[in-house]
């Protein structure tokens, strides 16, 4: 029987393909409320899955748009209700419910502080098409499985978008528009999505890994091991790794490592340390380009796509790892215990 | 035997009351630097305990000084090389070495996008004292045993003091200078310490959170199991943990959480969440003033003090949590396995 989230796994290039083509459709709105505004900065509201969304967005549009970009703190403007200025500033609320009322909150409170905001949601009608100056609804269509996947991605393709509006010369053209064979061609592996699988399915504890563009990607894909498999997974940057949490890498540690390519300014340091940590861990798998600077039979390969879009082809093969492993332990990855599909904080 | 680590720990009090009063004599500067710039928000840049300072500082800035605070990236300056704009900008690194190279070159960039920079150290004429417009040298005194506990605090009250220099009123009268006393207060419960050790000394995991101010510690505390007693630990804000990640706890799983106290606008959905939790929880420790709305044996009892600087009270007796955790497991905290004192990346 095909789980509910593999199936919407692979269901992602169509989800992307529409919703790219919706977030161009917004162009000349969010092209208007940019350059109105002199926006030098962008911050994220999001929790769980949206922050890890946000997480892409920071090295997204400081790289491609120089606009630097980075978290909120949605506590400061629901609970602490603190003052600050935010002019010259768009501040972004990513919810796949559109619901969650701290991201909306937090974008009424961004707005009073000065903001233009943008939502990005999966829902259509939902209350943050009322708080925020314009929506971008993502093209996923209803999502069932708990864990969320297509939506997910959808998000990273809406933020990939908006750094087009902002600046046509962010991507090579016609690269955006790649990302949904790119994907579809990953699932062709799924030899290698098992024996993956085969690594974590006694485990108990995992650590995820990546860093820059790829830190959003280890990011997700521990918290869904953490709600699908009940790994106490940590996802983290390898600098950060390096800084203390590495002493935690023994034999019943296996380590998963996102990178992005021999391109990318960040890839040998990661590929230094996840080749010296591998002596000790229980595994090391890897999801990367081909030319990802390091020899493993445990990699899921990706097509060599941009280090600025790549996040969205890594997502989906690493997601298909999460429901195969969740299957093996003989957990129903659909629905996680204690979990709900809209969380409320 | 003593071991290095609880000795620093326990000289925290000298240590903090010397970092006020140096913090203390910067003041000028301090106020020079952010006014002429008309700061409107502030960046960090930090890795690893620094980055547990940092976070911190986002809830303190913004609640005292009204700016907006938050992270920077150190990979998009000095891998990606973003070109961004950092104008009434303040960029503070935090460095306990002083020589940790990408926090140095992040805050050459930060200089170089507009921003006026600020460093905390605890290293006597470190590079970061050429690279920052103004260093604030911490007074920890040298640390020995690798984790990080002296440096850790007394980069926190260097934060308190900077804020009390850009807002004279951010605190109440005195409130500050009662910090070391309570400190010394909570080494009292050595019972306590022992009893959590006692919770701890079997497991390979845990969950450590809070939320707001108390993120930070949770942060901290999490990276210190990590690297002192190899826990796979996860330090989460408890609305992270509501989002997903707690469906990983079970009864092998034990609870840390820090509480702020019933004056908190946060502590309520922490105490419900954890409330909850712990009776599927292998045990459930708080740390937290006498009022915090929830009855546990497991309670280290925190003085009462204002949630704006609870995090410094808060961390020294769970640090000696840790420093127990690792002893009882038989392992020498001074010396985690492959972690040195300064880290590259």
């Amino acid at each position: 029987m095909t789980t509910i989230m593999r199936s919407e796994i692979l269901e992602q290039p169509i989800a992307i393909e529409k919703t790219i083509s919706q977030a161009r459709s917004l162009k000349s709105d969010i092209l208007k409320l940019v350059s109105k505004n002199e926006i030098k900065q962008i911050i994220f509201f999001a929790r769980g899955t949206s922050d890890n969304v946000a997480m892409y967005g920071f090295y997204l549009f400081a790289t491609t748009c120089g606009i630097y970009a980075t978290s909120g703190h949605p506590s400061l403007a629901t609970s602490y209700k603190s003052q600050v200025s935010l002019t010259n500033t768009l501040a972004i609320g990513i919810s796949q419910s559109g619901k969650t009322a701290e991201i909306v909150e937090s974008l009424q409170w961004a707005k009073q502080a000065g903001a233009v905001t943008i939502g990005v949601t999966n829902t259509p009608n939902s209350p943050i098409f009322n708080a925020a100056d314009l929506t971008v609804l993502t093209q996923a269509g209803q999502e069932h499985a708990v864990p969320a996947t297509k939506t997910f991605t959808s998000a990273l393709a809406a933020l990939a978008v908006i750094a087009e509006c902002i600046n046509a010369q962010a991507f090579q053209s016609g690269e955006i528009d790649l990302l949904p064979s790119k994907i579809l061609s990953t699932f062709e592996q799924q030899e290698v999505v098992t024996s993956f699988a085969d690594r974590l399915v006694d485990q108990d504890t995992a650590v995820v890994t990546g860093r820059g563009f790829s830190v959003s990607i280890a990011s997700e894909i521990a918290l869904k091991f953490q709600e699908s498999c009940y790994l106490v997974s940590l996802g983290i940057s390898a600098a950060d790794l390096q800084h203390g949490p590495k002493a935690i890498v023994d034999h019943r540690l296996p380590l998963l490592a996102f990178l992005a390519g021999e391109n990318s300014p960040v890839n040998k340091t990661v590929v230094d340390l996840i080749t010296k940590l591998s002596t000790d861990a229980a595994s090391l798998m890897i999801v990367g380009p081909k030319r990802a600077g390091i020899n493993t039979q445990l990699h899921l390969v990706l097509p060599d796509t941009a280090e600025s879009l790549i996040p969205i082809v890594m997502a989906p093969p690493a997601q298909l790892v999460v429901e195969a492993t969740a299957v093996a332990k003989g957990l129903n990855p659909d629905l996680p215990r204690g979990l709900t599909k809209i969380t409320q904080t």
